[in-house]
């Protein structure tokens, strides 16, 4: 395969099992996701908030006809930086498979310029502190591991 | 002063200069804000976007008629952790001049009980590394920093 081939666009109702099966398939993923069919009702419920939010873009990688990357992008209006709005990212994943093939390089590339585009000043994510990969990966990319990503448990 | 004095609440209009001012107050702040009066109409216009989103609720802590602390609380639809909803803190500020009173904690905490009473499984936030004393007042709180986060400048 070439990256080229390779199309990354907002996802729709039909990708969610496949978006899913991504977000399920990793350690920490599988713990959390239920990965089955029909899906839970939960993840559609999810998936229409945030189809109709102007602020939130669930996103998909596809390769011929398949989906093998996600992320969700959103954009958080905010006071500080005198009123500027701010991108963040959650939830992006690869195909396992397709790992170390520029894919997630290039889809994070075409979410920098998006986030540029709608006139965010900073686009920010948190990983957990055991991805030393994924540090190493948004790096290079120009991301700087400035701060720390706390998390308090409600359930 | 008491705690018990301080009422914390939704923002309105009229304290947005109060905000802004706390938003100012500080090395990291000072830097990037642009406090005066009037304010820059980009904190009017992000007001605006906020208040207008059921997703965010901009927070006020008053005593005295006066605004002496704030924090930004949203709320993020999410695919992951079953399309669970996530709550997040941004721009958590308290009036230098009354730190260590347990303020900041009270304010917290009734934040934490606002996220849970909305459903959300986890609230999160990010601190600069350099802050080693809000990294351990969150975790008296219960937060673990178990994440690294990471910002790219857009500008």
């Amino acid at each position: 395969m070439t990256i080229g081939e390779v199309v990354f666009r907002r996802a729709k109702w039909d990708d969610l099992l496949a978006i899913v099966r991504l977000l399920a398939d990793d350690e920490l993923g599988s713990q959390r996701e239920q990965y089955e069919e029909p899906l839970p009702e939960t993840y559609y419920a999810a998936f229409e908030q945030i189809d109709c939010d102007s602020n939130h873009e669930l996103i998909v990688a596809e390769r011929d006809g398949k989906v093998i990357g996600t992320l969700h992008l959103m954009f958080l209006p905010s006071l500080s930086f005198q009123g500027g709005s701010r991108a963040q990212v959650e939830s992006v994943r690869i195909d396992d498979s397709l790992r170390g093939k520029g894919i997630g390089s290039k889809l994070m590339k075409w979410t920098i310029e998006k986030a540029k585009s709608r006139g965010a000043h900073v686009l920010q994510l948190t990983t957990h502190g055991s991805r030393a990969n994924a540090h190493r990966f948004y790096e290079r990319l120009g991301f700087k591991g400035t701060h720390l990503g706390m998390k308090l448990s409600l359930n």
